[in-house]
């Protein structure tokens, strides 16, 4: 849990350019209150993992994030608000951190390289927030629903594009039904990591698990 | 549903060879018992799909097959056990079928692109099944779980000797570390198909998408 939270706050900042926070510093108060939304997001990202979003109560979210149970409705709506929130920080997430790292970068097939690192390490820091986003969001209503999936679609149309890109880079067209189901494999692939990945025996392989996928996909366009 | 059990006598038939059926040709009640307990798995299966192991109840399992509550219990212990028998009959199905395909197959690249391909249409044909054997056979209890997991081991170790084969074949030798990895992405991409796979829109190109598979994973062990 702990270790955890630390990852959770590394990528934040790393998203949040220095210089920005310095000049918009926030009050000691809004910090305190963001700190708890934080934890209310990770205890319910790991409840909603191990018990499903139906079964997992806002009540044992409340006593996990030691918050009492009346005033997590301070920071929140209703369990529903809070799997769209999940979900939506997830994304964002792994949007941001793609785009730092890839930002100077031109090579396709080094952006390639970088998409599918960085989708599996995000994976890798956050496994409940990562299931969560595989198996729960369907659960979502409208209008967090659409939402949610608008975010997956602009996150999987920057991998179509790298796809595509790549492939012209080899003077290939990728039809659209062909990058499509590359995509969908792809994705298929990275995510289901969550199914057999075994920190302790996997984690010393991961560079080499990260390039075999990358030489597959990367092989499959040239 | 009237379809889903077409497929399954379908596999079924093909499993047994003709003249076994001849020779000993079941009794009438025999068949009759045989048959509700098709009917009570397939309903067990979709259920646990739907709603999961822990949710769906013995009595809409029984509701859905047809069969009086009290009377299901002529056919079963427990619900547990219903779990246990729809991942095992799903698994042998798999073995089985592969093991037909195959059986005049010495080409190790045709025997893997013949895996994928039964795996791949095993997994179309049951996808409620193929969700029970993913997502639910780890809430099976012992001794039924290790007999679930030695099954699948099986299986899995079919495919890793396909890969070495055909790495062999190639003057390569694959490492354990290697191969172990490959079959891990392997059955995590044919394994989560059933989170993107649009039986519309995605059966025209069921061919083209083994294919894709094929390739990569051969491609990475020549």
């Amino acid at each position: 849990m702990a270790k955890e939270k630390a990852v959770r706050k590394t990528i934040k900042t790393a998203s949040t350019p220095a210089p920005a926070r310095q000049a918009k510093a926030k009050p000691a108060v809004r910090r305190h209150h963001d700190a708890n939304v934080e934890n209310i997001l990770g205890s319910a990202a790991s409840l909603f993992a191990e018990k499903s979003f139906g079964l997992a109560s806002i009540r044992e979210i409340a006593a996990r994030a030691g918050i009492s149970f009346p005033r997590i409705y301070y920071y929140l709506r209703n369990k529903e608000e809070l799997l769209y929130l999940v979900a939506k920080r997830g994304i964002e997430r792994s949007i941001t951190s793609y785009d730092n790292l890839s930002a100077n970068v031109t090579d396709p097939a080094e952006k390639l390289r970088l998409f599918i690192e960085n989708h599996f390490s995000s994976s890798t820091a956050s496994p409940a927030e990562a299931k969560v986003l595989i198996q729960e969001t369907s659960k979502l209503s409208e209008p967090y629903l659409s939402e949610i999936r608008a975010m997956e679609r602009q996150y999987t149309e920057t991998c179509r594009t790298l796809l595509t890109e790549l492939a012209r880079a080899h003077g290939k067209e990728l039809s659209r039904a062909r990058s499509r189901i590359l995509v969908s494999l792809l994705f298929g692939t990275l995510n289901s990591m969550g199914n057999w990945f075994d920190t302790e025996r996997d984690m010393p392989h991961l560079h080499e698990i990260t390039n075999e996928i990358y030489r597959m996909f990367a092989g499959a366009v040239q």
